[in-house]
């Protein structure tokens, strides 16, 4: 049984929670926020503190607060024991200002307080400062997701780069696409059979070869027509894409 | 029996090919095509000509050509009867040149070769010109597929324009997240989960709320470390979406 202690109360650790709850091998034992503003997220079955001198003893320490917090969060923690992990895909473990063994587990996924999520299928990036801490974060981590990789630092800065382009990116596209069908009154409905196959396809095949629509033809006609019903911001994005997908296919 | 002819041999009438042989209320009498480069896409039993001078009667002439053809191409076609329609996004049925009753049967999909599909579920939007054509197409419409929309032309050209977005840019963006891991010698298949729950997500909740990543927290820190890890055309893209989605929070 790894004993872990949850440190923060967003998006991430809302999913953790419930992931570290429902796993056999782990017993989420406390876990702390600035405010207890997400109690509802959380099964209150958990003892909750917002006193960092009142932290149990635990094998683990996930901290799950914003990247720009963590360095002097850290700071303020004084435990005698167990290894600390931070989950963002930009810090290094030095990040962690403290004297304990430092990890970091970066799960590569969206979360969303209010849309539910298969934890198993997540993929945990996973990394150590000292090899000796190696076994206990892999055992975590494979016990939470059934994808598991090594990550360095570096490698994690280009995977969570890749993971804004090809998350956080393509929903602002979507957000844009219901924009214009709000706009008509036309139903997003009618777009969600094509926005599932936009990411189905790439699963297998390679998103180069699965490019299609008149970027992809040099339709000039089409792309010229599109312009004229587009508000600034939006042809400003069309006119970029559409130039980015042309020197992809000269 | 709505018996029907193909005019055309790309992705969508490869697909279309298929979905019509499948349809038990509808007999695929023939199919044309300037030349038979795509033969081997098309089921062998579907009589085939290269010239317009031998197409057989039908009730439906469907043209699955490049837009730009439709027009020109349209004018050559000598029909003693049945409805003609194209599959264009962004055409009004006056684009075809053709004496005969006219109509659009636009499936709002994307389709390419080497990826299967099933048509069943993909949203076609029709439109005649004259009300006494509508069952025919309705019949065969909604013998294709499940979802049939009645769409007029100003409606069409938003919902393509849509597509563009959700589709087209969106997997671009994908190509460019596969573009930073293969610079990285990263897998690909470490972004699948990630880029199947952006769209699953976004089937249960809008997508403004659904964004999340650098951009919307305005985590200017990390967006600057991004763009030192950017190429010169994605830091362009970059920019201009994280600046978009800063607006759509302010």
């Amino acid at each position: 049984m790894i004993r872990v202690i949850l440190l923060g109360s967003g998006n991430l650790a809302i999913h953790l929670a419930r992931a570290l709850m429902a796993d056999t091998k782990v017993e989420l034992a406390q876990r702390y926020a600035r405010n207890n503003d997400n109690a509802d997220y959380f099964d209150t079955s958990i003892p909750f503190t917002v006193d960092l001198k009142q932290l149990f003893t635990a094998d683990v320490f996930i901290i799950a607060i914003t990247d720009d917090a963590i360095h002097c969060f850290s700071k303020d923690l004084d435990l005698a024991d167990g290894l600390v992990i931070h989950t963002s895909g930009n810090l290094s473990y030095e990040a962690l200002q403290v004297k304990n063994g430092r990890g970091v587990l970066y799960p590569l996924q969206t979360f969303s307080k209010s849309k539910e999520l298969n934890f198993n299928s997540v993929p945990l990036c996973i990394e150590v400062e000292k090899a000796s801490d190696l076994a206990i974060l892999e055992t975590l981590a494979n016990s939470l997701s059934n994808i598991v990789y090594h990550i360095n630092y570096e490698q994690r800065i280009y995977l969570h780069l890749a993971a804004v382009f090809a998350n956080n990116f393509s929903n602002h596209l979507f957000k844009i696409a219901k924009d214009i069908c709000d706009k008509q009154q036309l139903s997003f409905e009618i777009l969600k059979p094509l926005i599932i196959e936009t990411s189905n396809k790439v699963t297998g095949l390679d998103p180069y070869l699965a490019q299609t629509g008149p970027a992809k033809r040099k339709d000039q006609k089409v792309i010229e027509n599109h312009l004229k019903h587009l508000d600034k911001n939006q042809q400003e994005i069309y006119k970029l894409l559409t130039k980015s997908i042309h020197k992809s296919y000269l």
